[in-house]
């Protein structure tokens, strides 16, 4: 009997695969000797039999293994789960950078559809994630951070994925953490931080389940020799004001040069920073990360970054967005209760800030601005938000007004740091 | 979102999926507008999670009408779920025919690769199994019995079994059900028996399973307008004493002629008759059945049959076997405690009586005769058994002699049919 077949009967009747036989199915389907029927009918066991932490282990180790693998031991990585209005990235790497830690960031290509990291400092005019190994490295030495396009990353998994995507076992928490811990450990950043996002606009729709995730991916990576933390914060809103990626680019080098900005993403992108000093090791992480922001220092250093990357540094400053605005309204007046991440992200999508299929070019200038965030007082009339871009817009308005709740009691804002481990 | 996918998302859940999604799953697969990846998933999805009755029912009927569908209100047929040396349908078919309940026995093409009812007739001279649906009416009426290849039956349930094969989704009861009740139902007899064997030589291991499956296929069959009922019966050891094509004929001409026969074959023989009988109201069918056989009634319906469809009925009477021929003895002395059904089935395998592979040629003259039942008392060195053909003979004198075990202590004999429905 094969491997795979071998590994279907072990997880119809609720058993343990070994190393051994998760490393055999893995490494047959990735060389095309395992046919997609029967590694989906395994997907399907596996997603509701589950897998047991070793398992998922075994599995995570596998696929990391099955393509390039780098190491930056002494550099600080973080990951989302992703987002709608997510500029952690472009804020708490140039803050932490400037606190002492090398940040070595390597996306893979071609990992999701919706606009990444990749796409919002290609928004930057110049900038280039091709760099070679070398120049990464020598980038990491010099300027203390490097952002790069890595080949593909854990192939594995991208070919398990793509057969999860079309099957109903996407949602499986096993298979979730695996991919992407895969990913990172081949990356190789020896310090890690988790942002696990919930809420309507993440993939984890409850504070229990972003938990639960969180735990797994910390376990993983400190299994697979990577220091590693979690946070878990709310994507129930999006974060900041902007959406879309010269828009987001904008708010970020507000945020580091010290203009006033949403609170929400001061929480997030400080606490992010802070954790991963705490990972490296580093006294009163609290305090540089307040000095950074500042004294500058954060700002220079993503301008640093920019500039070594290719990107132009005085267009940077006051980046273009879409010249084709459209102002959306309160309907009435009240409070605001809800501000739809989901909502708006699909908003932003249809206005080309991401792609909705694989090849579709994204307009860098397009997306959302957020005016009023949860808790304001609107009255009927106001702005509520500004939509950016020319592809389908009436499409776009619908959703952002369809995303704006408004009540007549006072609301009161929360925290978006929800939880840490 | 697509059938497919939609259902997978119900039976992930554990909800029930209605008959038009069903029905559109099982059409858009046939019609191979569904990749096998997909259809892998959502039954490997039904494996584990089951189907309701409602369910199971609409998957028959969807599958029962995905190809051509016979109608014969007024005949019997049965249906054995597979056991080594079965040549209930030899036997009974001739009793219920020639007690003027018509037979009408359609097999579909492909279905089974071991030696099957077809190759059983086949192992007669010139028998034929190629009647046009006029021819096949005919005879039916004429003759009052006729055996024939129908086209594929069920093509949808013969696509969804290739796939079932290759990914560990066979040992299902809704998916074994459905696929035996929908080739049956598309048959069209009005009246069914159903043969479920269980033991080592059945696809049910105990009794318990064999009633469950017993239970649905009555069940599933009576939904569908069939009256039916089922007998479970025993296959730890092979029906009889003859095992192979020629073998089982000559076993069953020999038991219709009145000859002296094991008492299994006529337990087993006579009590599918009755049932059928039953089904179709017949007054004291068990009269009937002792007067059929008595008076060479059944035997001359038998001669009948095979005239009708060009066997050599003198050939018939003596049907020669394979000239190659070695006797296997007990290797000490003792009472009769098994005589595996597996390992025989396996024996008469490896001497060419069924395929190995889907395009294997049989050996008609090729198996097994037990010298020896369960219970009996035998010397050292006494033959229990004869194997007939030349491929693999000493593989197969391994496998007879490991099928074989002796006790010390008397063993009683237990009756064959273990229960009915």
């Amino acid at each position: 009997m094969s491997a795979v077949l071998d590994a279907i009967e072990v997880k119809k009747a609720g058993g343990t695969l070994d190393d051994d036989a998760i490393e055999a199915v893995v490494s047959a389907f990735t060389a095309g000797d395992v046919p997609d029927y029967q590694m989906s009918a395994l997907l399907m066991a596996i997603f509701l039999r589950g897998m047991a932490y070793d398992e998922t282990l075994a599995l995570t180790r596998t696929m990391a293994d099955s393509g390039p693998r780098y190491s930056f031991p002494g550099c600080v990585d973080k990951h989302s789960t992703g987002g709608v209005g997510d500029k952690v990235t472009l804020t708490s790497m140039p803050i932490v950078a400037a606190c002492g830690a090398p940040v070595a960031k390597l996306s893979g290509r071609g990992l999701g559809v919706t606009g990444g990291t990749i796409d919002k400092f290609e928004a930057i005019p110049g900038f280039s994630m091709a760099l070679s190994d070398e120049q990464f490295r020598r980038q990491v030495d010099t300027v203390g951070i490097a952002i790069g396009e890595a080949g593909v990353l854990a192939p594995a998994d991208k070919a398990i994925y793509a057969l999860r995507d079309t099957t109903g076992t996407v949602d499986s928490m096993p298979l979730i953490g695996s991919s992407i811990v895969s990913k990172k450990a081949a990356t190789g950043a020896g310090h890690l931080l988790y942002d696990v996002k919930r809420g309507t606009g993440a993939f984890m729709k409850t504070t229990e389940q972003a938990r639960e995730l969180a735990q797994l991916l910390v376990r993983l990576s400190e299994s697979m020799g990577i220091r590693a933390s979690a946070l878990i914060t709310d994507m129930d809103a999006p974060l900041g004001s902007a959406v879309g990626n010269a828009l987001e680019v904008r708010e970020s080098v507000a945020f580091l040069r010290g203009e006033p900005t949403r609170d929400d993403l001061a929480e997030v992108a400080c606490d992010v920073a802070v954790r991963l000093l705490e990972l490296t090791g580093a006294e009163a992480p609290r305090e540089a990360v307040d000095r950074a922001l500042g004294s500058g220092a954060a700002h220079d250093k993503l301008t640093e970054l920019v500039r070594a990357q290719g990107g132009d540094v005085d267009r940077l400053e006051d980046l273009a967005v879409s010249a084709h605005v459209r102002e959306v309204s309160a309907p009435a007046g009240g409070f605001v209760a809800r501000f739809d991440a989901l909502g708006i992200g699909r908003a932003s999508l249809a206005l080309g800030a991401g792609r909705q299929r694989k090849d579709d070019a994204i307009d860098p200038g397009a997306g959302v601005e957020l005016l009023v965030a949860v808790g304001d007082e609107v009255a009927a009339g106001q702005p509520v938000a500004r939509l950016y871009g020319e592809r389908e817009v009436a499409r776009a308005v619908e959703l952002a007004e369809g995303a704006l709740e408004l009540t007549p009691e006072p609301v009161t804002r929360s925290g978006h740091v929800l939880g840490s481990l």
